[in-house]
């Protein structure tokens, strides 16, 4: 059912690996202070010794932090080598004065390694309309040791907020590796924001197709996520390809295209659904297949509603086989459906599946084989629209108690 | 700051009122246990001594309730005499047998009142994917008492589920009077779904004017509130109105159709902020006023995307004047802005408001004045985007620990 779980073939999943896990890369991280109440470490690097290319996806949010801005331009040659990141402020609804924070980090950054500051990418996750404090943070970026090991580990724990675990993974595949890291577990607790993601790998990549394949891959992996519905003025997903692997850069039509794109892909849905996992006060993954939808658009839009109602959350965390909550949240999504022909299963957890609407109305089904579908810590859902032939999965986490309270403390 | 809270020039306001307070109409409610954990007024009849003119306006849901289909058919040639509503079942994702149990309850109500059928709009609320109790259905049309007083309010506790008061107001202009009822509390409590809005009136309407009054009425009071971002599939608000105060009905143009669209409009706001009031597990109302937009559609989607977000809603309950997240939400709707030109205030207690963000930064504003805006239970922003003039206010709950409790209570 699970399709984009598990890892395509040819490419070993390196379940400990991340951004240094390719050639070339080194990274670190250092405690600063960004915030004055935390001893995490909160200033990180990462770096290329060879020049990148790049791409990248970003927020959506029209008003987008200050880094991000500075970040954007900078990439707009397709090009990096560098990120300097930090946590504890989001160096967001800042004006002018923000703009240069975050221009000035690019600069030592490219300073302490050597390079072009526009090769560097600045990356700022914490608190809205607050300023950074440039001397901690210029400390920070002279002090940070770059390392493949275990620099790649604090460099995420340099980012990571109200994570509860770090999030990494990478993928080997003949002569060349890709790795990867995230930081998020809800776009908006309080005061902090942002969803980082960076994505290393040796591999030769021609810059038209990275980006193309990024786009994708983020299209069927963070575009298909919900926790609580909202974007974050900071929200980076960030693709960096340094060549060491040696050979002609991968471009489309490519043999070994599909190759790289599948574990690129692979690489974002595992750190997406991860994301997922360690939502703020989440106890359960939730898993939407819809399928047999009249358009492709048709089936992300009701997979995509399915995992974000309100409903559908609240009752998979009372483990409640409440399906016409999920049957709601699909008539909500816009999609074109005709009811007597939506085929509705719950995923047993043994395998196979409980199907509880067919034909216009409930089906006939056991309940106590219905309740068993919401145990497990991820649960899944597939719509049959019976439309057409197009499919997408999406997934979510629940709403719990826990998270409205970790969002409601008050914190200023 | 509140324009449409107060009633308009000429407008007695009835707080008492409901929906027999107008001429002609007269309601009830009896207990016949569609559900069989409850003991509370579970069918209701609303009836017009004289044929009403009637508009309506439905669920957006792709997958309405049997009822709604029904009535939506009814209604068709906007007309209508007597509403026939129960709580307890839905009547939802209930196939062909829910239509045609739809078909028998206004059979049933026609039979009883001695008119139409046709004339008989039915609604249903509760529990989605089971059937009517048929028999009892019939049982309870027959047996309930029609009366100006009590009648009114019994109908009303007829179709309430999870409110916890009851919600009505009425209003009197002149030789006319109108009045109006709503039940809902939650889009999606376990297993019960629906908002029901009756509206009756004396006044004689044209129908064309009707409907589209009704229409622009809702755009600005049910269509710009939220508690969960959800639709149920039985939404409905209708208004019925049978002319017995006399006169030529009032067309578009008139000169007394400002004044009836006016009270149509206050009634509508006024049970639309009640519904957010009641909000299941809430603590306070949120009224975000949007000005200085470039369109009236921009200032819609802000103001509503403020209401709607889940970090604004947990910030509320928290009494935390987290202003970054409401800048954010401003971000994520999609409206057209300029960070420099955004003003964001938040209305104070006492009268007056405090600014926190102008010129792209934070303003320079007292904590202690801003987390006093944020104890009462109604608290108010505005956001002038600086770039038009276009305004627009919504309306929405908070987000409570209790209201995950009890949407995530085991039910089935």
């Amino acid at each position: 059912m699970n399709v984009t779980g598990s890892a395509p073939e040819g490419l070993t999943v390196l379940a400990e690996g991340t951004v240094t896990t390719p050639r070339g890369f080194t990274a670190g991280g250092v405690h600063v202070g960004v915030r004055s109440d935390w001893d995490k470490l909160d200033v990180g690097l990462l770096y290329s010794e060879a020049p990148c290319v790049a791409a990248a996806v970003y927020t959506s949010n029209r008003l987008p932090g200050a880094s991000l801005v500075i970040s954007r331009e900078h990439l707009k040659a397709g090009r990096a080598q560098a990120v300097v990141a930090n946590s504890g402020c989001a160096n967001a609804a800042t004006g002018r004065r923000g703009l240069d924070d975050a221009i000035r980090m690019a600069q030592l950054a490219g300073a302490r390694l050597g390079i072009d500051p526009h090769l560097v990418v600045v990356a700022s996750t914490g608190v809205i309309g607050t300023y950074l404090p440039m001397d901690r943070i210029a400390r920070g970026i002279e002090a940070v040791e770059l390392s493949s090991e275990p620099g790649g580990m604090d460099f995420l724990r340099a980012i990571m907020t109200t994570d509860s675990r770090p999030k990494h993974v990478a993928a080997a595949h003949g002569g060349w590796t890709i790795g990867g890291v995230v930081k998020g577990a809800g776009m908006i607790h309080p005061n902090l924001a942002t969803m980082l993601c960076f994505i290393t790998t040796d591999a030769p990549v021609q810059r038209e197709f990275l980006q193309d394949a990024l786009r994708r891959a983020v299209d069927v992996s963070f575009n298909m996520i919900d926790i609580d519905s909202d974007t974050s003025p900071d929200d980076i997903v960030l693709v960096m390809a340094n060549g060491l692997a040696g050979g002609e850069p991968i471009a489309a039509g490519d043999a070994r295209a599909e190759a790289f794109e599948g574990a690129l892909t692979y690489v974002c849905t595992h750190l997406a659904k991860a994301v997922c996992a360690d939502a703020e006060g989440g106890t359960k993954v939730i898993e939407a297949v819809v399928q047999g939808a009249a358009t492709l658009e048709d089936a992300r839009r009701a997979a995509r509603e399915v995992v974000k109602s309100v409903g559908v959350k609240t009752a998979v965390y009372g483990k409640d086989p409440n399906w016409g909550r999920i049957l709601s949240a699909v008539g909500n999504s816009g999609a074109e459906v005709d009811e007597s022909r939506i085929r509705l299963y719950l995923r047993r957890p043994g395998g196979g599946e409980v199907c509880v609407f067919e034909n216009g109305a409930a089906a006939a089904y056991d309940q106590e084989a219905a309740k068993a579908c919401m145990a497990p810590p991820e649960v899944g859902f597939r719509i049959d629209l019976g439309l057409g032939g197009a499919s997408a999965t999406a997934w979510g986490s629940d709403l719990t108690e826990e998270f409205v309270r970790l969002n409601s403390e008050y914190t200023t």
